[in-house]
């Protein structure tokens, strides 16, 4: 299965495109941080009610046209055991809306840590007499730094429960070059690692040509990810970078197979807060985001 | 600042070891474990209940003799919003009884997403009118995948917070040759790793003579261990792979400085599972704790 759920998602609704769910209280419209404050004061309580509440309306907006969301760890975990309820309340509801759960995570580690976080997300976790469920998602974002030890928990897992990984390769930020971009004889850690990454999936190929071990390859680079499809030809990826950081739709069109199948891309803030760039005061921000979605599938599709 | 309280603190205890905090339940003593299922029944809140108590029982035993405790972040993670509030109590716990937390999660991330894992655990978060401490520990791992971009966040708030950070060079695990020792011209990514470690680092150092950007290099792995303290001078060293892994005090002498300072050791599994090396039935897995730590202690200061 691997990466079928969210292929299938993308073709039903024409659209790879997935909304990054980065919620800080900036990004919130004023009048549910009020009513946040109001009933919890200026504690983390409010800020994860007000984050719950945000995240809602988007996947409200959104969840007819976009296959997937992508919440970003940090975002919640910033505001302690009150985010992460946020963070845990938001799987659930992004999973009632039929939507594939991306959550960007970037955990690495070794062993029996690496196969911890897995269980965490992706598995489950061995409690006393019976297994659950820590916080349920279909795909989490893994960074190989550590080498395969980090990555194998993940792939037996995902192989396990019909889960998928995104694994760090050519990161959108404009420093992914001190490290990835380094030579290793004729080639370079980039591609080294993409090479990799690719080999570690070649044993779990399902019948759309890809395998559980995505990558992570940003809009920023178009010259990198139209080289990286072709050497990775079973690696689906994940674009962050389009929109805010600069990538534009001619710059990820390198990133799709010839069937404008094989990657999806992120928009976080240009969706969220499409409300502020309309000049609205929040009031509705449904109706901005979902313009905006339709705005950015039009755009990635002009050019597929 | 940055390191100079884990410093005092080891020169206090005479002791440059800390104490892994990876309460999995196989290693939990029993009569604790079937005392939370009978409050709480078999449920991630039994297991939260069961960690945080061991915990306790650990940091009693080991407080006077070690300077630090470092939890696993994976191994309270992977029992969902319970586990995380056990590791909440055990931060707490532990710097009541004045240890230094090093909090090990290998976050990584870009611009303000990275900055928002370090306002999670070294800084403060905003909230509506105020600020507030979402996870506060003294120290956390980081991954450098991404470059200085991820890595840059955590030194602004650690200098503004006199905290640190201990990033990943040379791993202790069999694969981190993966990647980490691959050829870069005539040197090695973790050698590149290590020197933009001692280089990012440079403008903070404090009164010891370290930076607030320490590094995890592996017992396992000797030879790097002494190469790479005299490449990075300025740079404390965190030491896994001592014990369980295979490490032994000879193996882990060169990490040290000139003054017996510059590194510190941790060990999980040997000290908190010591009981059942001793054939204990996990009644008096305090005491078998207490003559691990002991053990480990004199076993380090003997090769110093």
């Amino acid at each position: 299965m691997s990466f079928e759920p969210l292929i299938s998602k993308i073709r039903e609704k024409n659209n790879p495109t997935v909304m990054g769910l980065d919620p800080i209280l900036d990004y919130v419209p004023n009048y549910i941080k009020e009513k946040a404050v109001k009933e919890y004061g200026d504690t983390f309580k409010a800020a994860g009610e007000a984050i719950f509440e945000f995240n809602k309306g988007l996947i409200d907006a959104a969840a007819e046209l976009v296959p997937a969301v992508k919440p970003q760890s940090a975002f919640y975990e910033m505001y302690g055991i009150e985010g992460l309820i946020a963070l845990e309340r938001t799987i659930e509801y992004a999973k009632a809306a039929g939507l594939y759960v991306i959550l960007d995570v970037k955990r690495n580690d070794i062993g029996n840590t690496a196969e911890a976080y897995a269980k965490a997300f992706i598995g489950e976790t061995k409690l006393f007499n019976s297994t659950a469920k820590a916080t349920p998602v279909d795909c989490v974002t893994v960074n190989p730094y550590l080498g395969i030890d980090g990555i194998k928990p993940f792939i037996d897992i995902a192989a396990e429960n019909d889960k998928s990984m995104f694994i760090l390769v050519k990161t959108s930020n404009k420093s992914s070059g001190d490290f990835q971009d380094l030579s290793i004889g004729d080639t370079t850690l980039y591609r080294t690692v993409g090479a990799k990454v690719e080999q570690w999936g070649a044993p779990y190929i399902s019948e759309s040509g890809y395998s559980p071990c995505g990558a992570v390859v940003g809009a920023t680079y178009p010259a990198q990810l139209t080289e990286l499809r072709a050497a990775m030809p079973h690696t689906f990826f994940l674009i962050p970078g389009y929109g805010a950081q600069g990538g534009a739709a001619n710059d990820i069109v390198g990133a799709f197979d010839k069937n404008k199948n094989g990657a999806i891309v992120n928009s976080s803030r240009a969706l969220m807060c499409a409300y502020q760039k309309a000049g609205d005061d929040g009031t509705n921000f449904k109706a901005c985001t979902r313009d905006a979605v339709i705005a950015m599938r039009d755009d990635i599709n002009s050019v597929l």
